[in-house]
């Protein structure tokens, strides 16, 4: 199951080439990811993530310009892979069939009052198993 | 030999966990890789990279946070390999000997005239030859 | 008659204090400006504002501290002054009752081919009488 | 007397259209501004303005078009005015005697605990009173 996102945006988010910059992509699923690691995690288990979490790496494959325009796009955010401290989720930027971008991020739960990276919790591992990608299965838990 | 760019932190780069934000760093790449590709280039060529370039591809580690300071970050930018109608760019976001960030970026050059991507004209190479990582050796021309 | 705007917040509006940045606002207006002159205008009138128009001043004061939300705000926009080359539009970032922020801004209508200021048209004028706040009544042509 | 500030621009300052967004300027005038309240004001009192401040009200005149470049702008900043519970900084954005833009900022010192806005201790006027401008005389306290 894939969660859809509508990502509005804005006309500042293009640059001096008069396209959509490739930085402020990121910047869209960041906003994918915060409403699904803070909201919808959270309205699964209450303190799913609580502690916060940390960006450990994105990848990203821009595959199409993007122009300002009043409509929001569509960002997909899907669970990639569960490991023991960390969860890889899978977005693509999208509009219908168009699809301008691809990218993954790994996601590290952090205990802030140890000030650590620390291990999934059993709830958490249930929330992110729901959000495997259909056409690949469930996301494998390690 | 790597290029060293030096980047000045502002403190809206900030998120609301007063680390800089994950998305920022992309923008400090870009400002590297717009110094490398705009102002080194042009010296060594006049016309390397007029038509513009596309930025293909982003991958991105996140080693350790960073926080809103006066003294700049150093960038290392240097060459991984060129390609027929592409180059990859890495680098990394330094202090002295702390590492916080290593990246890479896939860079298309592109013929605005004809609205699509070109090949790398010869001048273009010989520029982007001299970047070769030195631990690494040169990038091996394909 | 305002014209009323829905802005949607971004996460990363925040700054490090947690709340949205004093300079983010400027943001929002200038999203509810541009659907003003570019969509609005034009829907009015084909080639209204078409020569690109330039921001001259801005005035804001902030008057309740605002936190990120899934909920957009609200930007009422108005005309608060038609001048012959130039317009002062009002705005308001609210919530039902709450005003967290006023502010307006004076706009200059642009000759893109002469590359300098040039004075409003016909038809832009009448666009502009249609929005006068209210409570003011109409803006007062000069 | 007049703090001057360097502020390093940044590619992505410019808009689709070109030129340094009008929000931008905003920017670069709260890096000017935390440089004078966080770090000039501290090394003249250790706990100046340590609870905080709040923007209360930005005032900016656009007076001609920047494009980024390599050099950094010059921010000058000087207090024009001191309240019982407020201050009033100027500034202009220039590069020797070109001026891109003139504006003006109330702070409004904050006690965190009480989250509620405070008076200027003695100190804080001490400090204030040495960057009135030149031209205008020091700042007349209230």
């Amino acid at each position: 199951m894939r969660h859809i996102y509508r990502c509005a945006l804005r006309w500042s988010d293009m640059d001096a080439f008069g396209h959509v910059n490739n930085v402020v992509f990121l910047r869209y699923l960041e906003e994918a990811r915060i409403e699904f690691f803070f909201r919808l995690a959270r309205e699964a288990s209450a303190d799913a993530f609580t502690g916060g979490s940390v960006v450990a790496r994105h990848e990203i494959d821009y595959l199409k310009p993007l122009v300002h325009r009043q409509e929001p796009v569509t960002i997909d955010v899907w669970v990639i892979k569960i490991g023991a401290a960390s969860a890889t989720v899978g977005y693509e930027v999208k509009d219908g069939e168009t699809v301008y971008a691809r990218a993954s991020t790994v996601i590290v739960p952090y205990d802030l009052e140890r000030a650590r990276p620390r291990r999934l919790t059993a709830a958490e591992r249930t929330f992110l198993e729901k959000y495997g990608d259909d056409a690949a299965g469930s996301p494998v838990p390690s």
